[in-house]
C-alpha cells in the first residue's frame, strides 16, 4: 500500500525525484556539449547515493568542503577536492589522512595554508594536489591579483609533498539574472585571461581552471580558459536559483513539507517549519526582507514572512486560498543547502507517493574525541 | 595530559562549564525567590545532561517543542509539557505515545488541535494534560482575544481525553532592554488579567498560568498571574541576550570555535565559520544587518560581517588586532538555539583546557520510517 506525502511526519524536506534526475541530467549534458568537466560541490545534498549519481552521468570527482563530506564522498569518488583550505592541524591531519586510493586536491590561496598542507604531507608520505585559489571579484577569498597569485603558483610549486595542479575561483559574486551576466562575464574573462597570461609567461600554465557555481553554470562556456565546473544547487535548485533565472520553478526538486498548525491569530497562518527548518536566508537583491524566508510550491505568491525556530507565519495578502488547520505545504525554500544541513532524513517522492528516503551521510562534523593532532 | 582549545578540529560549539553552571545558578535562585515554578525550554540545548541539572537544581519539568525533544527528556523528567500544538496525525500519534511514566501537558491554540489531540488520547486510552495559548501581543499563535480564549478553555474542559491544566503565552514580542520593559509589562499585565478575570467568572480557573521567556525572564514576576515561567536561552545567553540587557556579556557561555583560515582580501580576515556553523540571525533592532552574525567574545568589537556556508568574514574595521592564518578566534553567535541544532556535539570547556564533550542528543527529527499514522 502506498505512502501518500500528507501522510508523513511534518516538517521534513521532500524531493521529488522525477526532478532531481532531470537537474542531474540537464547539467551534465551542458558541461558534455561545452567540454567542461564537471566536478558537482556535495555541500548541497550531503549524500552519497546522489554522488553516486552525479558520477554515473560522467563527474569527473567531487567537490566537498568538510573533512567530514570528503571522507563520506570517498566511498563514491577516487577523485576528491577540497575547496576550502584546512587551516587548524586536527583538521589539515584527517584532510590529508584520507583513503590512499583517492586522488585528493586542496584549494589553498596563502602562503601559510600551502606551507601547513606541504608539511603534513611529507609527514605522511602523500602528494597532495593544490588548486591555487584566485579572486576574481567576490572578495572572499583568493590571491587578490595575478602578482599575488603567481607569487603563490611559484611557492607551491616549490613545496615538496604538493602537486601543483592548477587554479580556481569562485564567481559568487555574480548572482544577477542570467540574462543580465554580459558585463560581468566580460570582466570574469578579462580578470582571468590576465592572471592565464602570467602564469604561462612563466611556464606555470595550470593544467585545470576550475570555476563554476550554479549562477553562473549555464554561461561558465563563454569565459576562456576554464577546464572544470563546481556547481552545487543545481541538483535540487531553490528559491533564489529560480529568481535568478538558472532554472525554472518547475526545476525546483527539493521543499520543505510542512502543516498548517495555527489559525487562531486573523489574517495569518502558521506552519510548523520555522528557522530550524527552513534557515534564515534572505532572497538576494533590493527589499529581500519582504520577500520572505520561502514560498509554496503550488502557491508561489504565499510566503514565509516571519518566522521562529519551529514556526513559520504564512503571509496570506496576496492569496484568495484560506488554509485550514492540518493543511499539508511544500514550502521551496530560499536556500536549499541550508536546509539540507538542518536535516538528517530527507524522503523522496514521486507524485504523491512517498518512495524512498535517504539520510544526509555528509551533514555534521563527526569526529574522534578528543580530535587532537599534535 | 590536558587537551586545549586551540587544538581541537574547528568549526565547533564550546561552552564554558563555569559560566553555564552559573546561568543555571541564577535562574534557579530568581525562581526560587519569586515562587515561580521553572519550566525550562530544553530547545536551545537539546541535551540530557543539561536537563538534569536543571530538574537537579528545582525545575518542575521540561518544555520541548517537537516530538524527538519530548522522547530524549522524558529520560530525564516525568514532566513534559509540549508547547507546540501537535496537528498532523502522525505527529499527534507520537507526542501522545511517549513514555506513559511522563504527565505529559500540550499546548493548544485552536479547537481543531484539542479535537485532533482528544480524538488520539481516548484512541490510546490516555488523559494528556492541555494548556491553552492565548496570545498577548507577539501575533504568532494564540486566542487572540479573551473571549475566544474563553470558548476553547470551554472547549478544552468539556472534551474527554484531555485535562484542562491551564493557559500559556509568549511574550516574544517584548525584545527591547530590560530597563525600557515597563510599558509593555504593563500592557501585558492588563490583558492576562482580562482573560483571567474572565475565566474566574465562568469558574474556569487556570491551575498554571505559564508565561516567560529569557529576555523577560527577570522581570516576569512583576506580572500577577504568572505561576510558571519556560526559559530556555538563558543556559547559554548569546549576542542577542546580552544586547538587551538580560545577560551580562560575561554570561555568554556557548562560542563557536573558528580558525582564521584566510587574509588574503586585504582588510578582512575569512573564518571557517559561516551560516553552517552561526546560523544567519540577525541582532534585532534597527540597523542589524550592519551588527553582523556574531561577534568575537574576547574582541566584541570584531564582527562576523558576512557569511558563505562555510565561510565568515570578519570586519576588521574597529580594530587594531591584526589576525593571522592559523589564529583560533572564539565567536558569540547572535542566536545559540539555532548553533546548537546546527551541530550533532558540544565541547565543555574549563578556562583554556577542554573537559568533556556531550552529544546535542534531542537535535533532529529522527523518526521510524515510514513516519505514518494511519
Amino acid at each position: 500500500m502506498p505512502i501518500y506525502i500528507h501522510e508523513i511526519e511534518t516538517p521534513i524536506p521532500v524531493v521529488d525525484l522525477d526532478r532531481l534526475a532531470a537537474n542531474l541530467d540537464t547539467m551534465a549534458a551542458y558541461c558534455a556539449v561545452h567540454g567542461l568537466a564537471l566536478r558537482p560541490h556535495v555541500k548541497t545534498h550531503k549524500a552519497p547515493r546522489i554522488a553516486a549519481d552525479q558520477m554515473r552521468l560522467g563527474a569527473v570527482g567531487l567537490t566537498c568542503a568538510t573533512p567530514r563530506e570528503l571522507e563520506v564522498m570517498s566511498e563514491v569518488s577516487d577523485d576528491l577536492l577540497l575547496a576550502h583550505p584546512p587551516i587548524g592541524w586536527p583538521k589539515i591531519h584527517r584532510v590529508v589522512g584520507i583513503s590512499r586510493e583517492v586522488r585528493l586536491a586542496v584549494a589553498v590561496d596563502t602562503v601559510e595554508a600551502a606551507t601547513r598542507l606541504a608539511r603534513v604531507a611529507r609527514d605522511v608520505g602523500r602528494f597532495v594536489g593544490v588548486r591555487v585559489e584566485v579572486d576574481l571579484g567576490m572578495r572572499r577569498m583568493g590571491a587578490p591579483t595575478p602578482e599575488a597569485a603567481l607569487d603563490l603558483v611559484r611557492h607551491v610549486a616549490g613545496l615538496t609533498g604538493l602537486r601543483y595542479e592548477g587554479i580556481l575561483f569562485y564567481p559568487g559574486h555574480i548572482r544577477q539574472p542570467v540574462r543580465e551576466q554580459d558585463a560581468a562575464l566580460a570582466q570574469l574573462r578579462a580578470d582571468l585571461g590576465r592572471v592565464l597570461e602570467m602564469l604561462a609567461d612563466d611556464d606555470l600554465e595550470p593544467q585545470v581552471v576550475s570555476g563554476g557555481s550554479t549562477p553562473l553554470a549555464w554561461r561558465i562556456h563563454e569565459v576562456d580558459g576554464v577546464t572544470e565546473v563546481r556547481p552545487g544547487t543545481y541538483v535540487f535548485n531553490d528559491r533564489t536559483t529560480a529568481e535568478i533565472g538558472a532554472c525554472a520553478w518547475e526545476d525546483c526538486a527539493l521543499t520543505v513539507l510542512a502543516t498548517v498548525i495555527s489559525t487562531a491569530v486573523p489574517g495569518q497562518a502558521v506552519i510548523d517549519a520555522g528557522s530550524k527548518a527552513l534557515g534564515r536566508e534572505p532572497l538576494a537583491g533590493p527589499d529581500s526582507a519582504a520577500k520572505g524566508y520561502g514560498a509554496l510550491l503550488d502557491r508561489p505568491e504565499v510566503t514565509v514572512a516571519r518566522m521562529s525556530e519551529e514556526h513559520g507565519i504564512l503571509d496570506l495578502s496576496r492569496t484568495s486560498w484560506v488554509p485550514e488547520v492540518g493543511d499539508v505545504v511544500r514550502v521551496v525554500p530560499n536556500h536549499v543547502c541550508v536546509v539540507v544541513h538542518l536535516n538528517d532524513l530527507v524522503y523522496g517522492v514521486r507524485g504523491e507517493v512517498v518512495e524512498t528516503h535517504w539520510p544526509v551521510t555528509a551533514r555534521g562534523r563527526e569526529t574522534e574525541w578528543p580530535a587532537v593532532a599534535r
